[in-house]
């Protein structure tokens, strides 16, 4: 059979991991696959790009500054963007598909805010969008979900799906160091972009989160309402009296079905050290999966680099080169479940979510303290599962007070914090991160 | 369009999971495979059973005591196999496929010792044989193995792919007790059989590895060749002497490519504490996959239970009924290689595999011992990597002497070993465990 022939636009980090890998196994690659998969053609942003990729791809397979003339290409059947960003890619993902051809691409944002457009426009042209390498590069948890799971009913998933805030968590707590400095070694280590807000605010793991939520509960893309907190004020202090508790903290990507919706939330959490996803370290990614018949799961792999994501990207243009040819009724859905299977089950608000809570108050060191402070938790019937009080020096005025409560609703845990944070005797603003058991 | 029609032969364990599970998430599973499926027979191995059944199943669903009238059932469009063992499995698995039905199978030994005869068999058929409950239970392994990965060049995988004989592990070094008495608590819990044979000799793990390696590296499934070695014989105070030097033993099925052939072997293997596998705790499963190009990747969960097992059968029965209608020749195929590029790659006789080992040596306590020692392994060019001696207590003659080497041939090493046994300060058998660091 004729191989595959496959438009790759953007030979970046990724793009360059694809078509060395592609190249490096192709032997194995068309053993399993049952057919040969050959790049056709190359677009980059502009001429003077396209002329630097020749240079890397041969002369054997064109180059072009112009990303159109690839997707208007008659000869590709399959067309891969990884150019990553909103545009030009959701523009040239939508042409592709209108020219009828499958799209394979690594590009959260775009799916989490147009996947319910660009899966509409796929499913009307019978063509499949395949998108592994969006969600926790290397690790086939896509697939996982799609199509591993499809026997359960999906109750929560909890990842580290951000690997340069990962890295600097890890860092943070092996060194005891503050997150600014941190930050600029991850950044002279290439862990971290010069402008690392998308990672450091929790937004990388959002699309991410929101891509696995659809999945996992059967409901469109809704980036829009996710809840996004990232790592930028967390505080060394912070990490140290966790660990003392027996936690770790980790930015976490959590959403969880609940009876009248399901949450979708990223922020620092606390987690019991015991467990296997508090002990990730470094630039690595894992996703548990806690579902009804199978229990947990969890997913452990490298989340980002040239062919850790290319490897994700490859397994995407094997599994469409074998279904190219097959009834587009019976493909896997691109959200799991079928779209006349698809439910509307609402984004909770956040008020409305309930988790266990870690509090730092920095207080006055004077008798009746603590009890004005658990009289408010109590007035809110928020309890207390423990307390940590740093032992002040001699002729210190002030020290820091730690709480863990059990769980409770935020909306409640707000009030709470509102009346303790008005009181003469807390002295700073107080620090509260979410705690979860994930058990 | 109508349901698909389900056939299943036994309603042990994970059979009643199966039923229960297709039958509480009903709606979802339709959702996701865009048609119902549907249990339309269920045969047990007597008349007597078939009885006890129907009361479990309710009127709708017929029982019979006799499963070729459920293999020979026109109606019927999968057969799931639950029944274990190799007879009468085997016999009517092809007599499934010689039906031309498809088969959902979570019989390990089955396809270790046959699967070459079934999946040719099935091959000619045009049908589908899908066996994802085979290894490590809800874990959804093969499918990572068979379509995540396909874009890598796999290297070697490592997994702990027997609860039993990890639980038994875990309490052996959590509670420091011998294996006979945790043993007896496994047994007591479930966690063990009353005839525990086949977990704690290693068969068991050995049945699931051989399914690996064959989809790992495209080669025929081949246990005969495997070296299955298991924990009765592992002792309390190596488990101990272990944790000192910073490690753990776990039970572990490893396959591994080699420029001429590739490993296949199970058996108690030292790997470093600080891995994320020497971690899983209690019967837990976990298997590491290391690949060219996506690095290092963990897979974790339960490996057995009724309804995690039940979870990888329905996730079969859903491909398998997505697949129903497509081109035979672009389903995934068995062993993940199109048959015409699998490999002939031979399995490496033990000797030359290379590991480092673990030894434990009973010596008389005298000057020169461990001169004599360490002179027979540099001899055999075997490189010592720690030494930890116990100190002997008063007045007593023997002591004992731990030696862990780097990297050598298991053939040299145990021509080493017949040395050194044959020393007359060396007053017991030797103790000898296989050491990977697993990175």
């Amino acid at each position: 059979m004729k191989p595959i022939q496959v438009g790759l636009i953007g030979l970046g980090t990724v793009g360059a991991g694809t078509f060395n890998v592609l190249q490096r196994n192709q032997t194995e690659i068309r053993g399993r696959a049952g057919r040969g998969i050959e790049i056709a053609m190359v677009a980059a942003r502009n001429a003077e790009r396209a002329k630097a990729y020749q240079a890397i791809v041969g002369d054997a397979v064109p180059c072009t500054g112009d990303a159109q003339q690839l997707v208007n290409n008659p000869a590709i059947d399959i067309v891969v963007e990884l150019i990553g960003g909103i545009e030009p890619a959701r523009t040239l993902v939508l042409q592709a598909i209108a020219n009828g051809k499958h799209v394979v691409t690594a590009n959260k944002a775009l799916l989490a805010l147009h996947g319910t457009e660009i899966f509409e426009a796929a499913r009307e042209k019978g063509v499949t969008v395949a998108f592994e390498a969006a969600v926790a590069g290397g690790i086939p948890i896509i697939k996982a979900l799609r199509e591993g799971l499809t026997a359960n009913r999906i109750e929560w998933i909890a990842g580290i799906i951000n690997g340069t805030t990962n890295f600097i968590l890890s860092e943070m707590r092996g060194k005891g160091l503050d997150f600014a400095t941190v930050l600029k070694e991850a950044q002279r280590l290439g862990y971290a972009e010069s402008d690392p807000t998308f990672d450091i605010e929790g937004v990388d793991a959002a699309h991410k989160l929101t891509i696995m939520s659809a999945i996992a509960f059967g409901v469109p893309v809704q980036f829009d309402k996710a809840h996004v907190e990232g790592i930028s004020s967390l505080q060394a202090a912070d990490i140290k009296y966790a660990e003392q508790l027996g936690y770790r903290i980790k930015l976490l990507g959590i959403t969880r079905r609940r009876d009248n919706g399901f949450e979708l939330r990223v922020h620092p959490t606390l987690i019991p050290a015991t467990r296997l996803i508090a002990n990730v370290e470094g630039a690595m990614n894992a996703v548990v999966v806690q579902a009804d018949a199978v229990g947990t799961t969890l997913y452990y792999g490298k989340g980002a680099g040239a062919e850790p994501t290319a490897s994700a990207v490859v397994a995407d243009l094997v599994d469409v080169t074998r279904l190219a040819t097959a009834d587009p009724d019976h493909r896997v859905p691109h959200l799991a479940f079928q779209p006349d299977a698809m439910s509307n089950t609402p984004v909770l608000p956040m008020a409305d979510v309930q988790t266990a809570f870690y509090l730092r108050l920095v207080v006055a060191d004077q008798a009746g303290v603590l009890s004005r402070i658990t009289t408010i938790l109590a007035e809110h019937d928020i309890s207390i599962d423990a307390v940590l009080q740093r032992e002040s020096a001699d002729g210190e005025r002030q020290t820091d007070l730690i709480i863990l409560t059990h769980d409770t609703a935020e909306g409640r845990m707000n009030e709470a914090l509102a009346k303790m944070q008005g009181l003469p005797t807390v002295l700073a603003p107080i620090v509260r991160i979410r705690k979860e058991e994930l058990a």
